[in-house]
């Protein structure tokens, strides 16, 4: 069905067979009020020494997420074609207005291309983005490396994941690239509504894909950005890709066994998380409060783990909705 | 000169004379397009019993600090007046339209409430919160302790503070007060441009003022919350207001010698901070780059550290612009 | 073909065949820039005893109506399940995100609720509470009672409605319940263009459906909102799920015959009723002028009646735009 | 003081001492990004015939009150010079920028007329304006009428008013004026905070001064806009500058004696006003509810009556904040 | 296919079949906050005299170019229908939403009218209106001239145009229409992609279609407007529906060959055009610079010639974006 | 008076006082809710050679005019310190958030650069930019060169302008080096409200001042950045700190004689200008029409030269606003 689309927009500016090092950019025609002939010009850069297998390293998939972006636009700039065998890849930041804008969706549609997938055409900007990674740059690809990081309203332990998967054989690939990449958390993830996903559309072309959360609040730190930098070598070489051993690290294997991980607020307020990233919980336990602020000497409501495990992720700012995500906890396996 | 003033339009809803628990509002006539006869309502607490000093405890100075809120607006629930030795008057968010936003400033003027002291009573809204405090609370008390964090866009070692002042007295009994905070880490600020603070029209009071720096990045974590509720009763009870010892736990003092602490960043991009907060720093060493993000293949730009110490706080968001600071780098004394 | 769809992607809180009375959510995961896992939390209460007829009632379909949402808000909180013979479900603000924004339409995406309909299990906010309405709760019921007002554009006569159907049957069952609600004035309505509508989405289904115009402007009377109280306490009587007689009350029939009952502006300006609500107006009548404002002296533009009857809606806002409605006229039977 | 500020910037094309009947505007110099040689066209009319006493006549003040621009636009466009003894200056709406946006103050600045006075010739836009009409409108005076209503947020009986004052003689004259006006209610206002307000620039001046409030909610109703144009012509016959007998009507007296006659919001929500304007109050009795709309089940905040009178001025929108006025009660005498 | 759409909600006030000159509205019904029964009323002219011919006359297909609508404007206003054999429909701006706002797209839902094509009935407001020009308005036209100019992004030597087209009959016949026109220049256009335009869904149904850019900027000057006017005479004499001979003038047709003709920027910054419109251009010149201006003393990025011709179109606005287009040539034929 | 003031809170990074080619800033602290420690950074370039005269050159003072930006840039990048006898100071872009957003007023607190002179140390970003100027850079200067263009909403004839003024050496100082400049039109204003503008601060500081006009509408052509090019190096060379002659052209000078020089709009609608720049018009002639554009059929409102003289500048965009400025014409002289 896909072969009755219309071809893509966007025209790179490299030439993916070609040897060496190209940066250049995906260029995607965009006509606005204060541009009527406009394009969006999203960086991309090609490494290619002969005729190995292709990774495809992207970040910025969401656009306030920076362990990633900080990553690859290095690894762009240093990866010497040389100490490369095949292809590599490098988008830093897939949804690049979001990431010029610092937010987690387009500021051009609202588009979280995480549910974008598997794009249009003629679609929204990030549609067509979406359209060229699934008909032009995925089918490129043999392994996948996507990073994701908690963005401006979540933090995260830094862990690497794959999915559970029906192919066992993809699966097993996925998570021995997870180990390669060496986190100091390392994730077994069952996707419950995979829809929109690139992921899913990575997976169903029968990729080895695997991705990251490394923190979040919006920010980096020195110690997640080196954890991304030695990952996606360690997942090169890995692949066979860059020569050398992996670098490995211990990691800590997590399970997210059910709909009990997560806690939601009912009501908005200002949020208390009463234990830090890390940190054991017991079922039971109060892991939040959520503070009304209208005025003072009112009791806060309490959120309290429904199970046993260690707090994996939170609600970064201080404010908090109702419906927000307040809490995850994981298992340690 | 202030006597000519005309009088404050706020109403408190509370009695500053009247023993007990109350919780009521500062309210604060607005009329505008959405609320022809409305008003600001900050809550307000206070707790008295007899007639020993006053504390004036504040937070929310700045409208996306935490710390502070969270730690005033439980102990104004909590706070037993019958443990009570004179009045302790809480606010704990004083722009409260900043604090109910999430931004620093307040969304209706903009103002930054640390820059509007004396205020206005016919000014801007936050101008007239500022005229209040500068007329009607700040005479009242013996003692302020104002919380701040390094907000959305900064983030700061743990500390508590108290400036040089040319009255000596004033001064040690300051740091006495921030001795007693026993926050992780200790300053002594010199204050260069401290025109329109609240901590400068408490301190020309005469004033015992402290103040804190206690996180950032727009949350809080468990750990700060601790430091916060535990420094905020050895205040009290270091006023002689609360009876009992003061919680004393070791603190790091620093000090922040001359402008050569503070590096600003002269191009916009995405910031990587090279080290974390409370690593050493030695002079000459890259604290953080900024790298451009309009095409992959670039250096970034170098920020180098001016003198030796810690690094104390940093720019939080990932994206940076020209003039913000990138880093503050401390020395341990 | 609706059986092809996606599941919906709403989680009641609340269980549907319990017997008592529950107040939850119907949470709809909602990611946004700020908060990457939040939620539309939509309150919803089920009050059931037994298995008698189910009775779904709705208000804030437009988000800025509000005769509904105080009748259906208190009957919420007071309705004793013991009085129930079945099920009454209470979604007093349908559309949410435009009720909490206090506007026609979703803030979200714009949604127009009442033009939604069947909705989209993957489409906007607005789309999927339509889904969920259209999949979920409309086959549960018998009977369906949708409050609306003029909203902060019109100002209606406040009358109880329902459609002239093809099935005659279930017209006339509708016009029973139309006439147990007892409003000052009821109407029967010609649908002329139906696509999208809540209303077509119930009466395709087979249900029974009424609906009300109770006032508008963006507020509510004493008056109006005793006439939706005793009202809605009246359909649940008529179909049997509450004891007691229907308090009646007299009730003035009305018909749209055509369309012109219609008057539209063809310039903007200042907008001047010349009639009030309930007044009688004959064919001719100048109904409305329109005051340029540019400059004094100039004559008003004037809308004439195009048929006689009483003026039964108008334009609520002071000022108008060319293509408004100014002016509605029906005509008593 | 004022002969040394620099000159108005405004310049009229009206010429306020030529017989018969001219209309135009002041015009505003205002540069800005959409016009670098823009202006304000504030309409103006001068309706003149020979040397008798000067009305001024305003609506629009506040933005969004229609019941004063529509009598003063049909005066201006319908009143004879050869009806006229001495000068009728009209301007319908003085606060054009917020009459054109249809809000209570200006889109430009923000600025609320009513407290904007005596106003700054090199201030705001609205600061502007006012200052001449301190300067140069006021002056030529001896009786001035200013146009209110409740506007979109607050709804009003329709009342005429003038203010207590220290001057008895021109009380008297300002209350023979209210008198004279004919409303259906007529007021006595004591000004607490009288800074900034038109009424004091022209009382201070010694002129007569009259105001009203006609209604509100952001619209106008038949029967007040027939109020508004019929006490337009009762003050210019009253005045002796149009010929013949004033047409008295039976008016009702008010007073509001003390602050107890409003009542303030403590909490936001939906409000729910339990009477409508005009109905008899007794103290201790609900006037209104505050309904939470975060969930079902809760009971509503009661708001009392402080005193015995009758519902004067509501809250208008079916949403209010927290320090929102919800009601006022006024004593009949 | 189109057959079984739902019929378009645009109601005409003009009758298409009558004989005489219109003035009225495409009236489109668009419930929005600010006006739940409002509408979109578009201008619309038909001026009429027995059964000859049809001309189809659009501007303000995007809402920022000028030369269109004030010739239309104009052509309404003073064509005689004794003049004509044969009917014009005339609509001076087809995105009226977009042409009210002076901007390319429409507020109300960003449609770029030009690819918006065919439209739905149940679609934007945008897709709404093409949908009318599909299904009501092109059907009745034997020729169709559609007036473009650069809007506020590009600005253009002065000249009309028709496509290559497959069927060489209707392409003769469309290039004799412009050569009718006499432009300064004239192109012939070969469309890459053509799909969601206007001229397309004209070409497909047969049509003779003209287009045109004269000027751009936002504004219009006093010798492209003549052009227009004159232009738009001549096609009406050329299709025999005005009587009398073409005004001919000499014209220069252009040609642009491929995409080499297109400069693109790389880098954002302030713009320089080094030749002005209509100078000649070698291969290999620079013909634009973009300046950094986030520091003095950096060297521009240049932007060659890829091609020997004359510039035909700049971007307008100082400042310019990756992405934007810089500078078209063409070559003279 | 202005010693009294506060020190300006602006750092300079560049030295006034060393010789050679500095590219600085001046660094203006900005705290913010995206930057607690933010600052803007206006680019400053110093050449200096000795102890010759200083040229003060500007350009940005209003931020949507370009030539004078593009040739200061280019000036800082090439001018060699070796050429130079004396000091060039040179600031390209004054407002400089203004220039970075492209608006005429800056986006910070929409000020407007000449009107907010003389500044103040504590007031806003844009008084404090001035105040700069006006305390530290402007008693450096001997000669300031400011230029402007027409910006996005006027377009201008190209010249060189200087004021007439009380002291006639000063005057004939200033005309000089107008004449110099060598525009092609030269122009003596009289400047009736010259209240906030930089040129009153430099002139009542006795420096020679010299202004321009050199186009607009927002973009520069290639044509009018070599007028800018050529004029600041001639106002330098007659300054005498670059050696060589003038390069002088014929120049016509003009003059504005009295306000019936500019004609306003009273209506809005699109703006037709029916002469170019620098044709001739004739007192009495239409120069420009006003077009309804509600509906076709309607007759433009007319406006008419008030003298005889050539058109020197135009309103620019296609839709106009009641008070907009429509056409000036100056008298050649």
């Amino acid at each position: 069905m896909l072969s009755m689309l219309r071809p893509t927009p966007i025209v790179p500016t490299v030439d993916f067979d070609r040897d060496g090092a190209q940066h250049g950019f995906l260029r995607l025609p965009y006509s606005r009020d204060d541009s009527a002939w406009g394009s969006v010009m999203i960086p991309i850069c090609v490494i290619r020494n002969g005729t190995g297998p292709t990774a495809l390293l992207t970040g910025g998939n969401h656009g306030d997420e920076y362990e990633g972006p900080l990553a690859l636009f290095e690894l762009a700039r240093t990866l010497d074609p040389k100490d490369v065998s095949g292809t590599v890849i490098i988008v830093p930041a897939m949804n690049y207005p979001a990431f010029q804008a610092g937010t987690r969706t387009s500021p051009i549609d609202r588009g979280n291309m995480n549910r974008a997938f598997p794009g249009r055409p003629d679609g929204t900007v990030t549609e067509k983005i979406a359209d060229y990674f699934q008909r032009e740059l995925l089918p490129r690809a043999n392994i996948v490396l996507d990073f994701h990081s908690g963005g401006r309203t979540l933090d995260f332990l830094p862990f690497c994941a794959a999915h559970i998967l029906p192919d066992k054989t993809q699966e097993e690939k996925a998570f021995a690239a997870v180990e390669a990449f060496s986190a100091p958390y390392s994730m077994k993830m069952l996707e419950i509504d995979a829809v929109g996903m690139y992921d899913t559309a990575a997976e169903d072309l029968g990729k080895v894909f695997v991705t990251t959360e490394l923190g979040g609040g919006g920010t980096s730190r020195a110690h997640t950005v080196r954890v991304a930098r030695r990952g996606v070598m360690n997942v090169l070489r890995h692949a066979g890709i860059v020569a050398g051993e992996v670098e490995t690290t211990p990691t800590q294997w997590l399970d997210m066994p059910s709909g009990d991980c997560f806690s939601f607020a009912e009501e908005g307020g200002m949020v208390e998380t009463l234990v830090d990233l890390g940190d054991p919980v017991k079922e039971g336990d109060v892991v939040a409060c959520i503070h009304a602020t209208s005025r003072t000497g009112q009791a806060p409501q309490e959120i309290r783990a429904k199970m046993t495990g260690i707090l994996t992720a939170r609600h970064f700012p201080g404010l908090i909705k109702a419906g927000d995500c307040a809490a995850v906890i994981a298992v340690e396996v």
